[in-house]
């Protein structure tokens, strides 16, 4: 810890270095903005979970969710970007400009920030899962799949990502049987039909009206078995004492979890950004300029940490670039008073 | 001419070709919205004006404008876009589903349409412009502007656009020349007192009652110096006799015309599709699910046809996406009624 340390002073800080962070960066750096990029625990966000991105808007033949994310952190390198390393704790928005606390004691002040610090995956709080999360528990098939191969797999959602996920495991799995607490899928047709092949072919079997309720096994041995809860009308765990809800134990080598996403917010709460019940950013929106603004003067908001809905690449990405020249004109603007004024109460 | 031929009915037709339009198509065709893209008289959209896009995120290297939308198309014809040209005269919304008539003759019904036709940087008609067009001849500074840096720029217009255009190139200019045919600026304070600041720093010098009557250069060299018209009494190039009028060479490196763009929304004149003043569709905008739906349901509009502000490649892919969403969402929902029923007055 070195808080006696002077913080650093920079013009605009990036909070994530996912997609919208990095497009983000990208545009600030060509508007001589001279972001830096913190990086948090998570480098590259979500996209890096993803084996192949297909319909992010430029690539016929797809691209790695990683290599994307690398791409684009070499552009905004190229543009003069810094990315570091660093986690943060807590941002002041008492006094401009605003100061950041990193987990290593650093802190930062910044005339602007871009939060891009995105979501991250749900978990469900069942008993075995916080205990054998990485030993059999995974919230990425792309990343931990080949760990379990010929093993039978359980994938836990009813969204494109499940729908995904359970395709993609069907590569390693001696068989997938994909969990969803409902009888219908949010996720879009061409997933349910991809899943439908399989369900055809006998690589996938669909438990629907299901859901899980433990997980049993030891970081030794992995996953031994779980528990499933089930009821003609879905939602089972919330009709446990319903006469139709029945629990069986069911046999598996490996569970993934794709039931959504949190959005990475805790750092903000000492400030006066605005945030829903969920947690996720309010911004200003509508279809003018300034719709990345948060109720914070200098404080923008892009990404999965803002997007609860459409949560694409490219849609991260537009945000993103949204976000920079919100900021850009904001720095324009407000800059030389940022340096030294108090916060006024309304001043936009 | 065959109005008497029976229209060819249609899912989704999404009308304009550029990074909107074939974003969209992408997500509808992989969610089996059987898409039809109608490309009108520039197809690609104004991207395709653009020699280097340096700034549209996952190309560090940066990509040609035809090039990235040439991708797009590949990608969206991939998941089974059909993609024709067809200039569209109007559309009819009283009745379900909605008919387009072609400037051909030829008809369509479609259950939703997704507008996406962009619009139009207004051009000044003078000699070498068209000729240039790409070549250091530029209707946009955020795209271009760094390929000039150290050279002396010259600026044409005298609204908001034009001012940030003029601001924003400082940061590459040696100087930058802003030539306006008045004596007085549409701008609005905000941008004449960032004018006002740079001209005292000598960044920028500001010609009034002043008009761009030429451009000479080649594709090879780029633009070499171009020629002015002045009247103290402005509007100069309406007034070529006029003894007070002189006509002189200027040396500049680059042209940067920011004399507004024109929404391509014509053709939407009989519908009840909101628009603004100056043409731009009005969408429900907000940060939730729907941000892309006009009054009118089944209509949905994304890029620079809705967009009168950030207007970068990346956003209108980001709306693109978005409105495919959409469109799926409602398609999911009303593709039955929408068949047989006419329009409810509130139906959403």
């Amino acid at each position: 810890m070195n808080e006696d340390a002077e913080p650093v002073h920079r013009r605009l800080v990036i909070t994530g270095s996912g997609i919208a962070g990095l497009t983000a960066a990208i545009y600030a750096a060509r508007a001589n903005n001279d972001p830096l990029v913190l990086e948090g625990d998570e480098p590259g966000g979500q996209l890096t979970l993803t084996t192949d991105v297909a319909n992010y808007p430029g690539f016929p033949e797809g691209i790695g969710g990683t290599e994307l994310i690398n791409e684009m952190k070499e552009q905004a390198k190229r543009f003069g970007t810094e990315i570091e390393h660093g986690v943060i704790e807590s941002i002041d928005d008492a006094e401009r400009p605003y100061e950041l606390t990193l987990a290593s004691g650093k802190r930062y002040t910044a005339d602007a920030v871009i939060v891009a610090s995105g979501a991250s995956a749900r978990t469900l709080g069942v008993p075995g899962e916080d205990e054998l999360m990485g030993y059999g528990v995974s919230t990425c098939a792309t990343c931990d799949g080949a760990f379990f191969r010929g093993e039978e797999m359980l994938v836990v959602g009813g969204g494109d990502a499940a729908m995904e996920e359970a395709t993609f495991l069907t590569k390693f799995a001696s068989k997938v049987h994909l969990v969803h607490r409902r009888e219908e899928f949010r996720a879009e047709d061409y997933w349910i039909e991809r899943l439908e092949e399989h369900v055809e072919e006998g690589d996938i079997e669909v438990m629907r009206n299901t859901e899980l309720a433990e997980i049993r096994g030891s970081p030794e041995e992995g996953v031994e078995d779980v528990s499933l809860l089930t009821n003609p009308e879905g939602h089972p765990s919330e009709k446990r004492d319903d006469p139709q809800t029945e629990e069986f134990d069911f046999d598996v080598g490996a569970v993934f979890l794709a039931i959504g996403h949190t959005p990475n917010t805790d750092y903000l709460r000492d400030t006066s950004v605005e945030m829903d019940d969920a947690g996720y950013l309010t911004t200003a929106g509508g279809t003018g300029g300034g719709q990345t603004h948060t109720d914070v003067p200098g404080i923008f908001g892009a990404g999965d940490v803002v997007d609860h809905h459409y949560q694409q690449a490219v849609t991260a990405a537009g945000m993103g670039s949204k976000a920079a020249l919100d900021a850009d004109t904001y720095l324009e603007t407000h800059a030389d008073e940022a340096q030294t004024a108090p916060l006024a109460e309304s001043d936009d």
